[in-house]
């Protein structure tokens, strides 16, 4: 292993705490700078996160973005934010950990994919449960070597909610449209999307088609939607997200012989072990008393980084690559990303146009 | 404890065997005749099913329906036939168990109600699971002492599926035009549609819109297919029922406090015990690096009798209330029929008109 990358964190939001713990946790990765517009609060947040005191503190992004000791930044700034920093950012060489929803639209996300490409820098979004070996596990069973178990995609549905309080739905930036206009969408719809094309391995649904009446704030911002997404070949998969629902991460894959759930699928119960259900040729007895298999199989991995540092981790090897001349930045994570935000855009363009099927154009 | 109710089975379907063991199983019940179409068949569905050798045999179902010794019927015909032997049943004061679906459209069914009505004989359908200890269990945390660990009803995903094999798709009934039009939808659909309504506390929704493109059989049944349900307060449910993908029955609501799953809703994995799980007030950690509480509760719920038994019992138990003159034919079971068909009804129509939202019409 090289020299560890050297991330700066722009912005002091508040997942920046778990993205600095992950950095600490991850070996091949290290925090040097925090860049905030205020420069009181990067120290603060150096300080509160037991970051080294030498950790360099930037007043603006700006400096942080010269700072020639920085590698790569993590950049958990408001998507309205994204299109500048994520440009400004490649532009200066530095690899990018962009949060998610990576942009407001994929237009807005291809410049920044392209600014990135111009100046040979990696990209990857925050997508955290990507990274947990627990879907590597469940990828052999849906599409790998066990495929057989699980036969071809049929359908599946997806939830990702939390009830939030009256001071987030007041005063949170995932709710304020000048900040982060795609709201609940944006938050939890991209998780549910994400799960949505891993599972159909990127193969982009054609239609998206938005269920009537989301529940939206005075300002006009998503609180409540969902929608479905259909294939040629007959797959449909639904996805719900909301502000106003308790704290749920659901989902259920079903194929022509298999089904797999799982209940955390964002976030983990428990950070050093998940797990997940699998059944495959279920019947039911004879006289219909009972299944045979008795029960789905519960599996369970075990991990010693938790799943953000897993990300971490990946993408600093991708980084120390590049960095090191072996190779260049690798496309697969840029390319996943996209996918995500045209489906999204899909959504939302069939939200605003009361519910009308959306095509997905690639 | 009166007399037992005396069954006649009308009809030896694959379904009438289990429902067999369940009148036997019932201590309030008891098989007193089987009439079919071919009285050999009858003759052999006895001996097959250990019925008592003096259980009278009919060769066609007018002269079941004429057997003064029978007190109710357990009607297990193709849907298309539900209605001119539902209405003949009913005029000859049998009560009745009827399989579902309970018709092929409310229009149908309202037939069926209103001769029960003019008769004063008992309607249930065969939703089992509705019987099941387990029912009453989750009713209690959504909708009764613990519903403030639920809160209100936000959304809900059901998925009621299994993988039908090809002789199923070109020699059942249930996918055949002329015995069972509804196809998937009336079979595996009315399932999810009725545990939609038990959670709504059987408040109708406003709108029923079908996905695009269902898949159908050459004849034009459905064999795959879904719809979402929309309430005006905002609650969402979406529901997906399939012959084409591996059985199963996958339950999520998500209420503003709580979150209810289960994986065997239409028939428990094992027939003495089930269980759900449940979750209420589900934080992140301070870093987000986990749950508060850790886990979902596992509730398990035993049973003496199996849910088929529990439901032969509860219609025995009306029809004995009516027999000794004691009680009115108790309406909640046909009202629960009703809105599951007027449901279904918008469902399917939705599907014929391309997936245009039906405004649901009690």
């Amino acid at each position: 292993m090289g020299e560890p990358t050297r991330f700066g964190i722009m912005g002091c939001a508040g997942i920046a705490r778990k993205v600095s713990r992950a950095i600490k946790l991850s070996p091949n990765a290290t925090v040097v700078a925090v860049g905030s517009r205020n420069a009181e609060k990067a120290r603060r947040f150096i300080k509160d996160n037991g970051l080294p005191e030498n950790t360099q503190v930037h007043g603006s992004y700006e400096s942080l973005l010269d700072d020639p000791d920085v590698d790569a930044v993590y950049m958990p700034l408001p998507t309205s934010l994204h299109l500048r920093w994520g440009v400004a950012a490649a532009s200066k060489g530095k690899h990018i950990l962009l949060e998610k929803p990576t942009a407001l639209c994929v237009a807005e996300l291809d410049q920044i994919l392209q600014a990135c490409e111009m100046n040979n820098v990696q990209f990857m979004d925050g997508t955290m449960w990507m990274h947990h070996p627990r879907t590597a596990k469940m990828n052999e069973l849906l599409r790998q070597q066990h495929s057989d178990l699980f036969g071809q995609l049929k359908m599946m549905n997806i939830i990702a909610s939390f009830y939030a309080k009256p001071d987030f739905l007041h005063n949170n930036i995932r709710v304020m449209p000048d900040l982060d206009s795609l709201g609940a969408l944006g938050d939890l719809g991209w998780y549910c999307i994400r799960f949505i094309l891993w599972a159909a391995d990127y193969c982009l649904p054609t239609t998206a088609v938005a269920f009537p009446n989301p529940v939206k704030n005075e300002a006009g911002l998503l609180l409540s939607c969902g929608a479905s997404l259909h294939w040629d070949n007959g797959t449909v998969a639904t996805f719900h997200c909301s502000f106003l629902a308790h704290r749920t991460f659901e989902v259920a894959v079903v194929g022509s012989k298999g089904t797999l759930t799982l209940s955390d699928f964002v976030n983990p119960f428990d950070e050093n072990s998940a797990w997940f259900t699998f059944a495959s040729e279920s019947s039911f007895k004879e006289l219909v008393d009972g299944w045979k298999p008795s029960l789905p199989t519960n599996h369970v991995v075990s991990t010693e980084l938790p799943q953000e540092a897993c990300m971490i981790s990946e993408f600093s090897r991708l980084v120390g690559a590049i960095k090191d001349g072996s190779k260049r930045p690798e496309m697969k994570w840029p390319s996943i990303s996209r996918k995500n935000q045209i489906v999204m855009d899909a959504v939302k363009d069939s939200i605003d146009k009361e519910s009308k099927p959306v095509e997905i154009v690639a």
